[in-house]
């Protein structure tokens, strides 16, 4: 059976095309500093958005129409997954992620929770036997249940710290089984509705010891992938405790966990706590900490997390260039956590959501690799901090100046003289890349 | 005497140029549509930020450096009309805009800014005789003198409203002189700090009555321009009465006001509302309002008025896609109410940030106007709107329906089907417009 | 039967009561200015909120615990109704508000669907027979289900404005029925999601249209309902039309509806739009606008409608203000449009909200009774507009000055003294009052 | 000669006072809890603010009126220190903080500058020896001079890194000589305008640097005052390095400077970085970093700084919770970085501004004292979380819990259960406490 029968594999058409099924920017056999873009990339498809979630918003009623709906239960979790692994062929997605509950429904009890994920899991097993595509990651939902009202590991009620402990032990042995390439914790409820009811030092307490216990099972059960904290500021709590990359990095500093966790950098998370993408990435960089990607794009005049497909090259040019500074994502990569609009219901509109994200990056991967080689960034840098590399700077930068050499040089400085920064011609040199990219072609 | 003497005239050279003073994308003399990129673009000026403004910020002291500061007073005044004009000319913009406490400094008494004023009007005059450059508008600003603490027109001191009309008054008389197409009212303290201690109905009553006396003294003295509001929701005030486009267009049917005035839209005062650019434009458009542009962009992530210079060529295209639908700006323009950053301290700055703003429109109008002749956003609308042509629709949009007969209508409906909205879709295309604009160069 | 057993009857306790099913200052018989606060606040219930929603989140299921969720569809609906007048007499509110989504089930079609409100709506007034509780308004949801993805009034599909049509009918022929006191249209997905694939003047003239016949068909039927719009600024799309007061201002005065047409001001739409409660209430009441108030609050940190019980005595205090100045609300009432936290999930938590916000819309009341009593801002605002009442202020207000005589006037200003606005001052004081407001009790 | 002529030393006069030049809550004597509200509170003046600021803002020049600026250079600057002290006495505060250049103006050269800062200094000196006026801290101002466009100590310009080491040396030796008790280190500029030619890294290492050398100098030179960061996310930066509480944790994590620093909150930096006031009050006093407070508020629908006087009883009541809860603030105090509005321009707006803010901190530190007293959060706090006292959340807080102990346990959890959060009835506590704080006075 086919899922999507009027698609067939999208292929690449160059930029004039104007087949909404094809891609005209992403050529994934196109190579790129000795790589191809399929490689680098790294793109994974979210399966909450494209398969489990029906687009409905605290207004409305799911909008999605999806051939997979007139089934139910374990039933619609199997077809699920065939009509995936169709779209991850179909697509040429090399990657995927979920959270427990996006590949099966919970049962009565944990017990049969775990089973129906055990049935979903082989099944998933044989899809990728046939197939060439793994797991980027997985991940527990422990937010959409109720009993995690007032959150899981930062939970008030002890019992709800332990289930939420068990379903992320559940999952570390699923992403064992499934060859998964990292484990994401998003702490969905973890934070605060209100200050005036928390104790907030003993909840942060109790979210350091679950990673500790999570570090310590996945080293038990010799599953290696690499951790993954993703931040996000608020919503659905008022504060949430992995606020930003910065943020997250104190809690790491604090308990000591800085050596096994690295950051999964949402652009859209990024935003609501005030930041542009690539500030997260690159704080993510320069601290060693960037893992992963969640690509999408949220409304900068919006006040909630739209998880918009990517359609800024801007965004994408300037995220692109610090995952090459990065020398790439390594185990992480590109996952998709983003939806189609909920009045772009059509199953067919999965395929355009994800070309144009697919696109998007695609002309943000080539435009920074332009820049990279031409030294755009790096020259200016080189030049502005030039100050550093001889004299007082250099002794700066070397330990050797202390506030009286700095005074006593201050002091017979004649002038100071600082140079232009230059912001509108470094703008206007990135539109000239973007448009100049494909002039080639 | 040249103010700009490592600067010749600005040049087009093209895509690919890598002369930080020449334009790449702006070529005066281009035609697009049977008319040269000059005429319809109609760049203009700002006098403040070019030439009066010290890139002061609200924790720094002024860091411009220009080279008519080593004068004062009327002496810098005169100085700075040698230095705009020679500035327009190299640049290549036809219009300009100002102030009046831009162009002379205010004297120690009304009589006596009037004075200095006359003065430099007579020198600008002197100098547009040798030039074809045009005054957009010309405004007063009744904002910065700590006279204005309390408002201009709507001031809780009667005082206040006859000075500020005395300036007014002077203005119009300028703007006749000089030959103005449009003249602005932006109400930068027209608003309330706080509803604590503000009689809201008189102050907007005042304001109303200041702009019939202004129609009223202009209509006398025969001083035809168009008359411009520039709504802006807030800063310096808390709440400024012309919010936004929508607000004042409240305003100008309250008072019935709504035929002598038309809008001039800032983007970044867009944001500051919450709305897109394109939103105000495209209200006042749809409302037969669209005046002039205040071309300039904010940082969505920053919470005031930052006024850069447009460097983001999708707002720029969706701004020149309403300014062609509606059949231009008419006596308006794109005035480039913009500063180079405090960074960009340079005299030779002004250049840089300018070129970038005009390069970055004429890519807007590009791509916008290749938009239009492909009619990309007109097909989807009548595709998407076909049902209001026949039928039920039709009845409705012809006012031959009525609750009764859409009952009946609706109870006789077998199923209501939707088609989806294919944002992605559109998202991608603009971006497929963008990245092949310039492929045929 | 009973569904709150383990509550009774509300009563006030004063304000050192301990009791959490008290009220410490809502003393409905207390009498202020010749009236009873209960006449006076004309508290209103939402029927969505406190009986059919189910505190779930974006990223939640619902968690609230309710005894009637026992039953389904039809039962469950029958069920709420005496949930309802139950919680009504408990409470002491006199006036109740719904959707017609939230009294009955949608059925399989429209038909099905008006009959089973018909039903309800029976049982409703059955019980209201046996009660002082007055429908203060209802209305169509017409934005939860998938068929209005792209709107109502405003879709770009005329089924769906008929498909509304009808279904507003329904509700008008309801009111009537049960003498309800108002009817709202809340825009809900009037509005659009981006502009680039929306004809907005065409929308906005259906929203017109839409709107003429909702009045032409009350008239028809005789209910003589003070019609309301509430405006929203966005959520859930991202652009609703009616963006707040002014804005909804313009709307009404340009399509000539103003006659018909009040405002129902939400205090969190409010903040949403960027403007202070009291803000919205003064420019509804100040241009005769103000019909009735949704009584909730938002958070400042949040960009999204969280509809929390009110609890901040500053903005019930300005809010009554602005109500006492209006001469009360006419038909209008505070309706609690608001929901106990998803952490407040009991069914008691339902009178623990209730009691605070009523107790804090009673504080607000006495303060503000007191502060105008006292004349606190009437006092402030004669003395800072006195210039206004004689002199060129008077000529000014009374239409004799022209810029000519103003002019005049300001040239033989010898000094412009203005006065401290006293803003500490006035803060001050507001917190005096309110940290006296019991003293004496 | 004295400054404020019409005003006497203010009295406290209680609640019902109507005299604008008393307090209503501030009484210096009052005991609570065996101390005096004067010990501690420990208010302190901003010199800034007070005694040099003119009110300008970005769209006005100053509004000011001061009858020290009838002089100039160093003789205001002298006048001001005489006014200061006159101040301080009358307004009963026990503590100042300033700017090197607040105090003293600028000279041609550091050497000239160093003298000026000697003079004033000595004049200081010579008036705290007359009064028990102490320093509570001094800072350098290294933003406002147009050589600190591109940063301080993380200037892209060594020579600027240099010359704000001296700076920050000369203030740790004048805070020597004046027994400052803490020392503040604002990042005005240390931060980014764009990432587009930033070296974050970079700045970030040098600024750690500067910070160790500072630490260096202090012990070098025995001046034992607490050194103390005072985040603020953005303004006039677009992204300031000490954002918030939590991503200055990291930093001085990162660099291993956690010994040497505590944190300076501000109300309104705490707002402007998305976080309530009490948010980073209580992850301050959590990681002990708590030092000391700049005692303002902002205005949330605003994105800009506006420092106004603390006018919310909330916001002050759940501060001095957080300061009562951290055994005071020790050697740090509430220093009032705060300005009378712009129209509240008469200098004895100044005091009403000053007890305006002392009052709402005494009613604050009054209420929570009663909070605390009755341990109204605190059994909240019990309570919620009692389930980690006992049993498994033991077994988790004590480190004797794994992931597969929980999971045992998780799989015989009959049911979860939680209880409500109540939070409208701890709101609705909260307003009791505040509105019955004055009945038995
Ligand atoms: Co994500
Ligand atoms: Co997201
Ligand atoms: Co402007
Ligand atoms: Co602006
Ligand atoms: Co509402
Ligand atoms: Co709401
Ligand atoms: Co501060
Ligand atoms: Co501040």
């Amino acid at each position: 059976m086919t899922w999507f029968e009027n698609v067939n594999k999208i292929q690449y058409e160059g930029p004039k095309s104007k087949n909404p099924l094809a891609f005209k920017f992403y050529n994934p056999e196109e190579q790129i500093n000795g790589q191809s873009m399929e490689e680098f990339l790294r793109f994974g498809i979210a399966y909450w958005h494209t398969f489990t979630a029906d687009l409905s918003d605290p207004f409305g009623a799911g909008s999605a129409i999806r051939n997979w709906d007139k089934y139910d239960g374990m039933d619609r979790a199997k077809a699920r997954v065939e009509a995936a692994f169709e779209f991850f062929e179909k697509i040429g997605a090399k990657y995927f992620c979920f959270h427990d509950v996006d590949i099966a429904p919970e049962g009565d009890s944990l017990r049969e929770t775990y089973k129906n994920q055990d049935t979903i899991v082989a099944l998933i097993k044989d899809h990728m036997k046939d197939s060439d595509v793994k797991l980027l990651w997985n991940t527990a939902n422990n937010f959409t249940n109720p009993r995690f009202v007032h959150g899981a590991a930062s939970s008030s009620n002890a019992d709800v710290f332990a289930y939420s402990a068990a379903k992320v032990k559940k999952q570390l042995e699923i992403g064992k089984e499934l060859g998964g390439e990292n484990y994401v914790f998003w702490g969905g409820r973890e934070g605060y509705e209100t200050l005036l009811n928390t104790d907030l030092g003993l909840e942060q307490d109790n979210l350091a010891r679950f990673f500790e216990m999570a570090v310590d099972y996945a080293k038990e059960i010799g599953f290696d992938a690499q951790f993954l904290i993703e931040p996000k500021p608020k919503e659905p709590t008022t504060h949430q405790y992995d606020f930003d990359s910065q943020s997250t990095h104190a809690f790491l500093l604090k308990y000591g966990l800085q050596d096994h966790f690295k950051l999964n950098i949402e652009a859209n998370h990024a935003t609501l706590a005030g930041h542009t993408f690539e500030h997260e990435l690159r704080y993510a960089r320069v601290n060693g900490l960037l893992g992963s990607v969640d690509a999408n794009q949220g409304d900068p005049l919006l006040g909630w997390d739209t998880d918009e497909f990517p359609a800024d090259i801007y965004s994408t040019t300037l995220a692109m260039y610090e995952i090459i500074k990065n020398g790439g994502l390594g185990s992480g990569g590109l996952n998709f956590d983003a939806k189609a609009r909920r009045g772009s219901f059509d199953q067919e509109d999965l395929f355009h959501a994800h070309i144009a994200g697919m696109d998007h990056f695609a002309v943000g991967y080539k435009v920074a690799s332009q820049l990279v080689e031409d030294k755009v960034f790096e020259n200016i840098i080189d030049d502005r901090y030039a100050s550093y590399k001889e004299g007082i700077g250099k002794d700066i930068v070397e330990g050797k100046a202390d506030f009286k050499s700095l005074e006593e040089y201050a002091l017979n400085l004649k002038e100071i003289k600082n140079k232009s920064g230059r912001l509108e011609v470094i703008k206007a040199t990135i539109n000239q890349y973007l448009l100049n990219a494909y002039t080639d072609k």
